[in-house]
C-alpha cells in the first residue's frame, strides 16, 4: 500500500499562546484525508526563525508532503517568507500574477495598495506560486529531495480556498495514494465505555487494516470506521459490511449512521416528518435558534425564536405566570 | 533570564483527522503564559504507540515541561498510558484515591463501574497522581532527567479543572519563573497593513525586549505587546510605558484597550452609557443575542430577541411590511 503522509506545521505566537484556536488544521486534515494522505501530526511553532528552520528540518524526514500555514503577512512578525528562502537557498523574484493581484484587490476597494503590500508579490524563486484570489499573499509550492512543501496564508478562507483549488489537485498530481475511506455512527445517551464494552466482540473481529475510533463529546458519542488500503472498491465493500454490523450492534442508541451533528439530525428527522419547528428560549439566549439555522436548508424547518432574557419578557410575550418566574427565580429555563 | 519552555503533546486520531477542533491547546498555552511559562510548540500525535514515544523522546531534549493530553480514555484505542509505562519503565499499581472516585462517580449516577471503567485508577508507578473530580481519568506527573511530564485527560472540563487545581501551583512550585506580561488593545476599522505601516516608527523604537504582534480577525486587529524579563516591576512598568503610545498612536481605531472581544467592548460600553440592548434578527438566526448573551452579566444589559425566519414572523410580529419583504425577497436581512 503507497502510503503518502503529510504534517502540518502552523506558525504563529498566537497559537502559542492561546489567542487562536487552530481551526486550520482540522479543515487541512479533513481534506488530506479524503483525499488519502495520512496526517502524522500536526506542529505548531512561534513566529521564530530557528523554531521554523528546525521543524522543516525535523518533518522532512517522516514526511512526503509538509503543508505550512501563517506567518505570510506584510508585517514585521511574519517571518515564514524569509525562513522559507533561507531553508531552500533561494532568492527572490517578483510575481507578476501575485503583483497583478495586490493590485486587483486594492482597486476593488478604490484603494492603492502600500509598499509594504506589494512585497506579498514577492517569492522566493524557486517555488511555483498558488494564486490566491481572495487575498494579497500568494500560496507557495516547493520540492526539494522528493518532499512536497506548500506554504499557505493563515486566513480561513483563504487557506480553504488555495487547498481546494490548487494543493489537492496538484497532490492528486502529483502522488499515487492509497484509498482510505470511513464510516460514521452518531449514538446517543449510552456512555463511551458502556458502549466500548457492547461492542468489544465486534471489535475484536475488525481486520487490522480497519480501525474503530471513539469520539465522544457532549451526550454523544461517534464511533467511527477507518480502512485503509490499496484498492478503493475493496475497502468500501468491507467497511460497508462492517459498518452495518456496527449499526446493528448500536440499534438502540444510534441517531445517524453518518458523520453529521445532533443538529443535523434534528433537521433530517423533522424533514422526513414534514414538522416546523420554532423555539423559546432565556438562558440559552438564542443558542437553540442559532443551532438550528446553522444547517443549510434551515429556512424550510425553521420558523422563528423569541428569546426572552429580561423576565417581563417572559411574562408578557410568553405568558409565563408571574407566580411561576417568582418561584424559580434565576434558576428559571426555558 | 530564566527561560522555562514547554511543549503540548495532543494524543488522539480525531485531532489530526479534522473531527475536533483542539481548543485545549489555546487553554493551556493559555494558562502557562501567564505563569510565565514560554510554550515553545504544540505538536498533535495519532492514537500510534511508535508516534507518542518518538514525540515524548524529540521534545524532552529542548524542554522543561511537556503537557501531554488525550487518548487516557478506558477503549482499547487510547493508548497514553500504556506508552507512558513503556517511556519510563514503569510498573503498574493501583492507586486508591482514583479507585474511590471512579466508584464515586458512577454512584452519584446510581451505578456500579464496570471493569474497564475501574482499570482507570491503575496507573504508572513511578508517577504522583493528580486527582481528577470530574471525570474517572487522573492526571499524572513525572520527573526524568530534570523534564516535567504531565499527563492530563482531553475532555475539556476536566483537563482545565485539572491545570488550575493541580498542574499550575506544582509548576510554580518546581520552577523560578521569568516574568511575562502582555498588553494588548483592539482595533476595528483600519487593515492589518495599514496599521502597521502608520505604527512602524513605534515598532522600530521598541526594547528587543518587548515583540509585538498583530492578530487579525474579521473587522478587527489586535495590536499585543509582550515582554519577558526577570523583574515583574520592570517588565510591568516599561509595557505600560510603551502601552501608552500604542494606544495614543492608534486613537482613531481602539475600540477597548484589554485583550477582550468586539462583544465585551459593547457591553462595556452600553454599561457606562447605563442602556439596554434588544435585537431582532432573521438570517442571523439567534446569533446576534447568543453573542450578546455570552459575556457575564448579560442579564443586566440584553434584553430579549425576535429571530423572525418566516416571513410571516417578520410581518406580523415585527411590523415589517409585506410590500417590503416582496421586493427585497430572499436577500432581506433584519
Amino acid at each position: 500500500m503507497n502510503a503518502i503522509s503529510a504534517t502540518i506545521i502552523t506558525i504563529g505566537d498566537e497559537l502559542l499562546i492561546g489567542q487562536t484556536i487552530d481551526t486550520n488544521s482540522a479543515f487541512i486534515g479533513q481534506e488530506l484525508n479524503k483525499a488519502g494522505v495520512w496526517l502524522k501530526r500536526r506542529i505548531a511553532v512561534g513566529d521564530v526563525r530557528a523554531e521554523i528552520l528546525g521543524a522543516l528540518e525535523e518533518q522532512r524526514r517522516d514526511n512526503d508532503i509538509l503543508i505550512i500555514t501563517g506567518g505570510l503577512g506584510p508585517t514585521a512578525d511574519d517571518i515564514t517568507k524569509p525562513a522559507l528562502r533561507e531553508y531552500f537557498g533561494a532568492g527572490v523574484r517578483i510575481d507578476e500574477e501575485a503583483l497583478q493581484n495586490v493590485h486587483d484587490i486594492f482597486s476593488r476597494f478604490g484603494r492603492s495598495p502600500s509598499e509594504v503590500n506589494l512585497k506579498q508579490a514577492e517569492v522566493p524563486d524557486s517555488c511555483t506560486v498558488l494564486p490566491n484570489r481572495r487575498g494579497t499573499a500568494p500560496g507557495m509550492w516547493f520540492e526539494k529531495e522528493g518532499v512536497v512543501y506548500v506554504s499557505l496564508p493563515g486566513v480561513p478562507h483563504e487557506m480553504k480556498g488555495l487547498m481546494t483549488d490548487s494543493v489537492l489537485p496538484k497532490i492528486r498530481a502529483h502522488f499515487t495514494l492509497p484509498a482510505i475511506a470511513h464510516r460514521t455512527a452518531l449514538t446517543a445517551g449510552k456512555g463511551e465505555s458502556d458502549l466500548a464494552a457492547h461492542i468489544a466482540a465486534f471489535e475484536e473481529a475488525l481486520p487490522a487494516w480497519i480501525k474503530l475510533a471513539y469520539l465522544p463529546s457532549y451526550g454523544t458519542v461517534r464511533l467511527r470506521l477507518t480502512g485503509r488500503g490499496d484498492d478503493e472498491a475493496t475497502v468500501n465493500g468491507e467497511l460497508d459490511r462492517q459498518f452495518a454490523l456496527l449499526r446493528g450492534r448500536v440499534a438502540e442508541w444510534l441517531v445517524a449512521d453518518a458523520d453529521i451533528s445532533l443538529t443535523e439530525a434534528v433537521h433530517r428527522a423533522l424533514k422526513s416528518a414534514g414538522k416546523t419547528v420554532g423555539t423559546t428560549e432565556s438562558c440559552t439566549g438564542g443558542y437553540l435558534a442559532r443551532l438550528l439555522t446553522e444547517p443549510a436548508g434551515a429556512s424550510a424547518l425553521f420558523v422563528g425564536s423569541v428569546v426572552a432574557y429580561a423576565n417581563d419578557i417572559k411574562e408578557k410575550v410568553l405568558g409565563v405566570p408571574a407566580e411561576i418566574l417568582r418561584q424559580h427565580a434565576e434558576y428559571f429555563f426555558l
